[in-house]
């Protein structure tokens, strides 16, 4: 395990980005959005992510330059194609776009096609939170997981993430998966050799597993059984098919279909807390929520109870001070990609 | 088991909340989601809960006659103070408003603060699908789940629904609480004196419990562990902390508490298929991923898969032509409530 600084790895990334066509800004945005992910310990999503995006870049398959089109609008909605361009691009300006509609109508929405893998998605909820909007944040993603009842591989993991902001506490943000665990965390698991927990996944024969390779030639199992399955199917709906894009088993592999372009969907639900009550109010009552869950009395061996995204705030502020943690097969791996490119990783 | 007839179900719940001061129209509406909850096999949220609304109405502590104020309206948001009235009807007429809203806007939402038990959240689903909207419908309840570690009540069982047209199969609705079961049907196990699966809830003590009176004096589980936990507070959040109205502890429960209204919370989001694609393109997708969910090879056991909302169509058909199954507890509690207004039972 080695520690980095952020602000090294940020300028590694964006640095790498920029020999793959990408504007500084675009690179930018993409090398922030990684390194946040590994800031809060969602390392699934962080650096771990730069080869594979790279590879698909110099194979023509993420577009490094998009065109953005607005393929309908109306006074609070919008549809944007985003030219295959890299996720993480075209959602943070999707954001913008309904974080302007969303001041001047109360509420909005943005669906965004032809899209690719955009990382985490709490990256878009911080976005939002900074102007004193809620975010509801959702995206597809290629297929790993089966229909309720199935054997073959119909949705994606698909995120869903939301956020509010508080006044003196830390402001919450959902952040998750609807599979029982994140498929990052899977590939994580494969690349680090270790197995996974019962009950994540079954494998392509239909058996239940905890061979982290397995998995991901099998099938992730969705949270929650039937309403994780329903929860998955609805986001893929609006993320997916209502915005044009690849939806289903349709949604191409990150890591596995060098055949043609991702088309990953997003779909973001914003309200402007204003149009309900003063932003200080709100954050105020936040704070008496956050107060009355952290106060609760706990069960036998639970030292704290935790704000959905309590645990990643803490830990970014810690690796903000101390580094980021990143695995020695990750280095390896951003060490190549570095050296291929004329950039030296900074261990 | 009786077998019941929906119009006759419906002109008893209409005849008898009219007899507390309702307006005939008003009392169509209620007693209309309540048979759709029974036809479409959500007992827990059907005909049982007729005696005690007009508990609460008989103490005041629902207001008959509520005059809806609109408290705060933008282009696409607006939220409405419900005046403590029945929650099936000032949700049935916030989403009348946010469907006009959609349909102009693109997209809209709307908040109810000072409401009631608003009934299945299908019922509202079904009302925007009519209209060629999608809508999530969320509504906050009593506290009767922990938090995340807890062994306090800080959440209700706040349910989540949704809904997608389709064109020749039957439309997608998704209607589900964020407790592993709806606390309905922990009622309806405990009125009928049998056990709950383990793993539903734990007992006031905090152990495990499958004692349905147990688990009601108790705490309810969130489904899919953590992620549920999530989903339930954001629910909270956006229903009872962002309209004003009750949230965390404070909504009043509906069979226990009498000293004062719920003060239930509601919050539903909108969208206009046609913002975004023309409704008949979007139906006929809709089609084609029922058919690549449907068509999925089963796992061994499974002899069909369905989508969400499908079990209780295919439900409804069946009970429109043959009868409702009403549980005798159930029969006879109407039975008394029916002589207490002069109104026959028909059984």
């Amino acid at each position: 395990m080695k520690y980095l600084r952020a602000e090294a790895l940020r300028a590694f990334a964006s640095q790498t980005l920029q020999n793959y066509k990408l504007q500084a800004d675009d690179a930018n945005t993409v090398a922030e959005s990684l390194v946040l992910a590994d800031l809060r310990g969602i390392s699934s999503h962080g650096l771990i992510r730069l080869p594979i995006y790279c590879n698909r870049l110099e194979a023509g398959l993420i577009n490094p330059s998009p065109n953005f089109a607005i393929v309908t609008e109306r006074p609070a909605s919008l549809l944007i194609d985003g030219d295959h361009g890299m996720g993480q691009i075209v959602t943070k300006y999707a954001m913008e776009k309904v974080i302007q509609k969303t001041k001047s109508e109360g509420t909005a929405c943005v669906g965004v096609k032809n899209s690719n893998h955009f990382g985490a998605a709490a990256f878009y909820v911080v976005q939002a939170l900074a102007e004193g909007i809620i975010p509801i944040v959702l995206s597809n993603a290629p297929a790993v997981m089966p229909v309720w009842g199935g054997t073959e591989r119909r949705l994606g993991t698909n995120p869903f993430a939301f956020g509010a902001p508080a006044d003196k506490h830390r402001d919450i943000i959902v952040d998750m998966a609807t599979s029982v665990a994140p498929r990052g965390k899977i590939i994580a698991a494969a690349a680090r050799g270790v197995a996974i927990p019962q009950g994540w996944a079954i494998d392509s024969a239909g058996a239940s597993t905890t061979d982290a390779k397995a998995a991901l030639d099998g099938l992730i199992l969705p949270f929650g059984g039937v309403k994780g399955y329903a929860l998955s199917l609805m986001i893929d709906m609006l993320s997916g098919l209502l915005t044009g894009s690849a939806f289903g088993n349709q949604v191409r592999d990150l890591y596995n279909d060098f055949d043609e372009p991702q088309k990953v969907g997003h779909f973001i639900y914003a309200v402007d807390i204003n149009s309900f009550m003063p932003l200080e109010a709100f954050t105020r009552k936040i704070d008496q929520m956050i107060e009355l869950v952290k106060q609760s009395k706990r069960q036998p061996g639970i030292s704290e109870i935790f704000l959905p995204g309590e645990i990643e705030a803490n830990l970014a502020e810690e690796r903000l001070v101390h580094g980021i943690p990143l695995e020695e097969s990750t280095c390896r791996a951003l060490r190549k990609l570095g050296a291929a490119n004329g950039i030296s990783f900074p261990v």
